[in-house]
C-alpha cells in the first residue's frame, strides 16, 4: 500500500519582503522542519497585504496541498489583515476569540502592561478556529481547516509553529546528504543523469559552488529511503573519482 | 492621466529552497532594484523543479504582471529544467541559440576548459528568446516575452539582472521611508490608521522589533510622492511624541 504524500505549502504575507525591506528567514526553517516530518514543502508564495491577493493564494494552495502556513500580518495595526482574511477565505465569521483575548491579557499584566483595544484586535479570528499558542508575547496563532496562521517574526513564529505541529500527520523523515568536489557540474551532468533516471524515486540535484577562486558541484540526494541513499553516495563516490582522475 | 503601473512577480525555481537546503537571498536584491526603477513587486512564488508547476505559475504571473523573473534551474545539469520548460509555456520550440553557445565557449576557452556537450546544453533555450548576457560565467539567460530567465546563484544573477536591465521601462522610484520608535504598536495602531485612510495612496505599515528585551515599532511609508513622504513622517514624528509622553 502508498503511504498517503503528505504536503504543504507556505503563504508569506508580507509587504516588507516584497519592498525588499525585509530578508525572510521562516521559509527555511519551515522547510527543515517539514522534512523531518516526512511532509513535502511544495509551494511557497509571497503575496502583498491586500485581501483578495490573499484569499486568491490560500484558497487556491488549501485545496491542493494537504497543510498551508501562512507567516505575518496578525499584529494589532491596520496593515495586518490576515485573520479577517482568512476568515472571509473561508466565509467564515470573523469574531472574538475569549481564549485568545484570555492569553493576550495574561501576557500584557505580567508585562505589567496597559491592555488596549488595540491588543484585543489581535484576539479576533474565524470563529470555527482553534488558537495556537505563543509563548513569547502572549497573541496566539490559530488553525483553520488545513490553515495554520503564523506570526511574521522568526522567533513567535518558530514559537507557535511548535504547537502547530500537534495537530500535523508525519511520514518517514526526508534525508538529505550531499557530496561535494572540485569537478563542473557539466563534467558529471551525463553520469549524475543516468544515475537519476535508475532511481526516480529519489530527488537528485546538482548546485555549483565556489570558494575563493575554485569552481565545485554539491550533489544532493533526497528521499526517505535511507538505505538506498546510503547505497547511491558511495555510487556518486565512484563517479567522482573516475571524472577526478 | 494616469501612468501606467509597472508591476513584477519573480517565480524561484529551486528545490533547494523548498528543502530548506538553501537560503533565498535573491528576492531581496531584485525587489530592490525593482523598487528603484519605479516596479512594483507584487508576488513571488517558489515552486519544485516540476514542469507543469513552473508552467502553470509562470503564465498565470505573465498574464497578470508587467514583468516576470525566474531564478534557477538554468545550469548543465538533468534537474536544470528551466529554459525547456519556459519554451513548453510560450509553445515555442526549444533549439539551439548561436550566440548563446558563442558565448560559452568564449568563456570555456578563456578559462583554458575543455567544451562537453552538457555545456553546450546552457545554449538550448526557446527559438524567440533573445539572450542576456552574464559576465561572470559566460552561460547567459534570456529574455521571451515578459519573461526574464537568470540563474540561481546571487552573483551570476545580479549580472543578468543588470542586462535585463536594458529591457525595462521604469516609472518614479518608490521610496521608502521609516521611523523606528521604542513604542508598542497597539499604542499608536489607531493614530496610524487614520493616517493611512488619510492618504491611501501611500503604503504605510508598522513592524515590531526587539532590541535586546526592549520592543519597539518601525512604521515604514512607502511610495512614489516623496513630497508628500516627508510631510507625513514629520507627523508620524508629532503622533509618536504625543504617545511617548
Amino acid at each position: 500500500m502508498q503511504a498517503e504524500q503528505l504536503t504543504a505549502a507556505i503563504v508569506i504575507i508580507g509587504n516588507e519582503i516584497l519592498s525588499g525591506k525585509t530578508q525572510d528567514l521562516n521559509v527555511q526553517f519551515i522547510a527543515t522542519e517539514l522534512s523531518n516530518l516526512g511532509i513535502r514543502l511544495k509551494e511557497v508564495r509571497v503575496v502583498a497585504d491586500i485581501e483578495a491577493d490573499i484569499i486568491e493564494a490560500v484558497n487556491a494552495l488549501r485545496a491542493k496541498y494537504t497543510y498551508i502556513f501562512t507567516t505575518g500580518g496578525i499584529g494589532p495595526t491596520h496593515d495586518d489583515i490576515t485573520s479577517q482574511t482568512i476568515a472571509k477565505a473561508f466565509a467564515d465569521e470573523y469574531t472574538l476569540n475569549e481564549k485568545a483575548k484570555e492569553k493576550i491579557e495574561q501576557y500584557l499584566i505580567a508585562q505589567k502592561r496597559e491592555i488596549r483595544p488595540d491588543h484585543l484586535r489581535m484576539a479576533y479570528m474565524p470563529k470555527s478556529a482553534e488558537i495556537l499558542l505563543n509563548h513569547e508575547t502572549g497573541a496566539p496563532g490559530f488553525k483553520i481547516g488545513n490553515v495554520f496562521v503564523m506570526a511574521g517574526i522568526p522567533y513567535i513564529m518558530q514559537s507557535i509553529f511548535q504547537e502547530a505541529k500537534k495537530f500535523l500527520k508525519s511520514g518517514k523523515p526526508i534525508i538529505s546528504k550531499s557530496i561535494e568536489a572540485y569537478i563542473s557540474e557539466g563534467a558529471i551532468a551525463q553520469q549524475f543523469s543516468d544515475l537519476q533516471d535508475k532511481y526516480p524515486e529519489i530527488e537528485m540535484g546538482s548546485y555549483p559552488f565556489k570558494t575563493g577562486e575554485r569552481w565545485g558541484t554539491s550533489l544532493v540526494l533526497r528521499g526517505d529511503n535511507a538505505e538506498l541513499i546510503d547505497k547511491l553516495m558511495l555510487a556518486l563516490e565512484d563517479i567522482i573519482k573516475n571524472v577526478a582522475k
